[in-house]
């Protein structure tokens, strides 16, 4: 088991730390912006040690890729309805849950902070964007093999461009709320 | 005239200083990330007084604002092709040309940063994007005026969703460069 399955499971002390560490880090991107923090404010924040911190994720950048990393992915499960349309209308409506909620923009902030910042945080951006792209292709692939027809050039950087982009920038231009019409027609675009 | 005007009034000791500045606050948002110096690290940096600085913008959100307005307009003015397609392609290319260009993850970056960063930010960032939601705008009703088919329900912010917002996350997501094909193929869509 590693440190990240270690931090997922379910119950236990590891799990509350992980719990109060992660909302440490929410609460601060929210307050500060990504960047002005350190370990030891996460820590204190959180109501842990510095040394449980380092332990667990080895740095700042670790962390905050973690972060993301979870929110991102555990919160908008990829859904399985059985048609591609359903799945889509389904995702894109979990994203816009997500990144309008109350947190919402600063997971945003800091997927985008992670995706350009040096040496680190590209490779957790690149991380982060890899496993989205992995679970919507694995959706789109699913359809074909079901044998429903899809436009050409559909592909999981497709539905990056024209219905996770429009809505992560406008979460980030502060053009919210997203209505459901406004989400199914990013869809209804793509398909 | 107002201080913006003389900022960018071409010439003198007060453009040169505007450029000195402008350009200490790229490579420090570059090298460090927004929100990570303060107007004297700019100041010392442009090889001015802190007091010019303040004198003319009054604070460090002030002058973020002008930098992100000042490149992401000025340097790509709207083209008037005469035809809706080529007025978008030629913008959509300045525009790429702009964020993908040495700075360009700098600026797009602190636009992103200063549309959600409080009140001052906020407003910061609704400027940002009224102005460029005009420009686009013109280009369009221009197109309707000459007489020209457009796509029902084509308007500045369908521009926003499919043609800016996949090449700013792009950008940002680190998928450059951005093809030219690409960006073709962006305006297509659209139309």
């Amino acid at each position: 088991m590693n440190e990240r399955q270690r931090a997922q499971r379910p119950g236990g002390r590891s799990a509350r730390v992980g719990a109060q560490v992660h909302q440490a880090v929410t609460d601060l991107i929210s307050e500060r912006g990504y960047g002005n923090f350190t370990v030891g404010e996460v820590a204190a924040r959180a109501g842990v040690a510095d040394s449980s911190v380092y332990r667990r994720w080895g740095n700042l950048e670790s962390l905050l890729t973690d972060v993301a990393l979870t929110r991102l992915n555990a919160r908008s499960p990829m859904p399985d309805t059985g048609s591609l349309d359903g799945d889509l209308r389904t995702y894109a409506a979990q994203v816009a849950r997500e990144i309008t909620g109350p947190d919402g923009l600063a997971v945003v902030r800091l997927a985008v902070a992670l995706s350009g910042d040096g040496p680190q945080g590209l490779k957790a951006g690149d991380d982060l964007f890899a496993e989205r792209m992995r679970q919507l292709q694995a959706v789109l692939d699913r359809a074909r093999e079901r044998g429903e027809h899809t436009p050409d050039g559909l592909d999981a950087l497709a539905v990056l461009d024209h219905v996770l982009a429009p809505m992560y920038i406008r979460v980030l231009f502060g053009l919210v709320p997203l209505a459901p019409d406004y989400i199914d027609g990013l869809v209804d675009r793509l398909l």
